[in-house]
């Protein structure tokens, strides 16, 4: 006799920086697909977190309509999950004010999150200045040593080292909190974040004196690597990506530019899958991608047809992406219109909940 | 031929921390009166503020009610300026956030007050804990050096430091900017707090490219030192006030209690106005107190005289404060309909410059 439960609640964000790729897809958006249907989830764009670490937000608000259009690309549908900008709605900023008071600054210069992005801050503004870059070298040996009061106070005294930017787990916390988040999907590497939010959250409602804020869980997603062409990370720095609308023809001939094994020259060579980019992507996208592997090392197959069905594989499902592209194609207004009425919705979540905050704190 | 000037705007504020008292009046509240007809005014109660070091809230609420009943007591008008809490308009939460992702963290660290107050709280909080307080005292030498790395290092490691108490700067500055403050009324000690507010101005107006926001500009007001029943400064917690709304019966049994002279014994004894309560007290309410100190001095007149002829002369005023409490009194919920009204007009200032902003940082 199983009770029956509530529907859990996920909220999960993207920072808006440009059009999306198959390793986007693959990490995190694949994943957020499934869980529309299974919980109640709020996905935003994370446009205030875009500000922590941007020197200028030219195309900011271009890429926060390029990142809706790439959602349901991938099959989010506004129908089944509550899809926004945070910016939208003003009550992430109100929670973030209210959590700040409870937070101490200590817990958040011990987020070594911190003192890497000012690093690679430092790294961005100073490419190819010699003299500046020696004092961001400076910092770097400061860095270094992570858990180093020098490294604090190089870091606090940069003015690179902004109060939004010490903040933003703060931020972070609000933004999951505001929604009464169960769960959020994170790797492994981003438990740390996602423990400095249940603090602060407990630290919250300590003051509040109720178990007002949601402690929310890890929802550990595991997700597959996915090389770029050239057989690094894929990345859109890197160029070596394939995006999410694609169309057939050019991602037909990114596969055959994929990166293979140098010692397979004539198709029936041995080959070596590992460190093959088009065996990698055989492994997401060919349920029998173990008896392709085995004939790759046998020589049976070469990478040509390799290649060839791969592309087979994947073109039903890229043609799916261009199909749910072609309304915002038709239509330039509908990212738009998408996100006021994901506005609405999160809005009228939001307000309840700070609704009750406010009262908690006294406030009203 | 002078040009037509705009009505400048004033933007000031002030922390829900109880009844007001003739020191508050004195020291803000008559200068606002005076400057709600000749500019466009906005009076905010600081109520986000009040958290930033607050370790509980109780009363938060009923200091705000309170708070908006002397500020009318005193004579503002919800028709002649504009009167609301600050959290109310959320807006002040959103301009703080997108302010603090452009103010270096050492500038809040640079803020000396930043050091006194967590000082205080660490006092308060363990008063007759004598362990606890060896504790404090290491701090409270660290913080004396005030500008050591030492102090910095112990203040931030401080359970105490939270992030909100060292941005409150940053918050400030949005609360002035949100309406555009060409005026701010300040004291000489809070100057440099508008100079921080105007670096922080500055900054924000670089990464938007544009003078969006106002450079606030000081307004020196001078507030006569009002002294308490016991020549002390006026102050709550010494229990030597006289309240805004005190009645004329306990104001003049409160009179007769001033501190005067201790040398002017019978009432023919020449005394000494300086220091005497009574006498500080004509310097305010009496324009012929110069006569009035003569004849003290030359044992003309006795304490008791001198006590009846103040209470006589304030006695018009103490009457009028106590009409423009009565509708209160009278109606409990009329402090929050002027609040709501108040937050209304606020709100529509503030959403129009927000959508400057966002349109500026291309947020939206």
């Amino acid at each position: 006799m199983e009770e029956k439960k509530a529907v859990k609640t996920v909220v999960s964000g993207m920072r808006p920086t440009g059009r999306l790729h198959l390793g986007n897809y693959w990490g995190a958006l694949r994943n957020w697909v499934e869980l529309q249907d299974k919980y109640r989830c709020f996905f935003f764009i994370a446009d205030w977190h875009a500000l922590t670490t941007a020197e200028d937000t030219v195309g900011l608000r271009d890429n926060t309509r390029l990142l809706v259009v790439d959602w349901l690309t991938a099959g989010l549908d506004p129908e089944r999950c509550v899809i926004f900008r945070q910016s939208d709605v003003k009550e992430h900023a109100e929670l973030a004010l209210l959590m700040g008071m409870m937070t101490p600054i200590s817990w958040l210069l011990r987020n070594p999150t911190f003192k890497e992005q000012l690093l690679e801050l430092y790294k961005a503004r100073y490419k190819g200045q010699e003299d500046k870059m020696r004092k961001a070298e400076g910092v770097t040996r400061a860095l270094a040593e992570a858990h180093g009061h020098e490294a604090e106070e190089t870091a606090l005294h940069s003015d690179m080292a902004t109060y939004g930017f010490l903040g933003y787990p703060v931020l972070q916390a609000a933004d999951i909190a505001l929604y009464g988040a169960d769960l959020v999907p994170v790797g492994k590497d981003q438990l740390p974040h996602l423990e400095l939010s249940r603090e602060i959250v407990r630290r919250f409602n300590r003051a509040a004196g109720k178990p007002l804020l949601v402690e929310p869980e890890p929802l550990l997603t595991s997700s597959p690597l996915v090389p770029g062409l050239d057989g690094r990370k894929m990345s859109k720095s890197y160029g070596n990506a394939i995006e999410l609308g694609e169309d057939l023809k050019s991602a037909e001939a990114k596969i055959k530019k994929m990166f293979t094994d140098p010692k397979k020259i004539k198709a029936d060579d041995p080959g070596h899958p590992e460190g093959c980019v088009v065996c990698a992507f055989h492994r997401l996208y060919n349920p029998d991608w173990k008896t392709r592997e085995e004939e790759c090392r046998s020589g049976k197959t070469g990478c040509g047809a390799c290649k060839k069905q791969l592309f087979e594989l994947m073109s039903p499902g890229l043609a799916d992406f261009k199909a749910r592209r072609e309304p915002f194609e038709k239509d330039p207004g509908l990212a738009d219109r998408i996100l006021a009425a994901g506005a609405e919705k999160a809005r009228a979540a939001a307000a309840e909940l700070m609704s009750a905050v406010n009262s908690a704190l006294r406030i009203r």
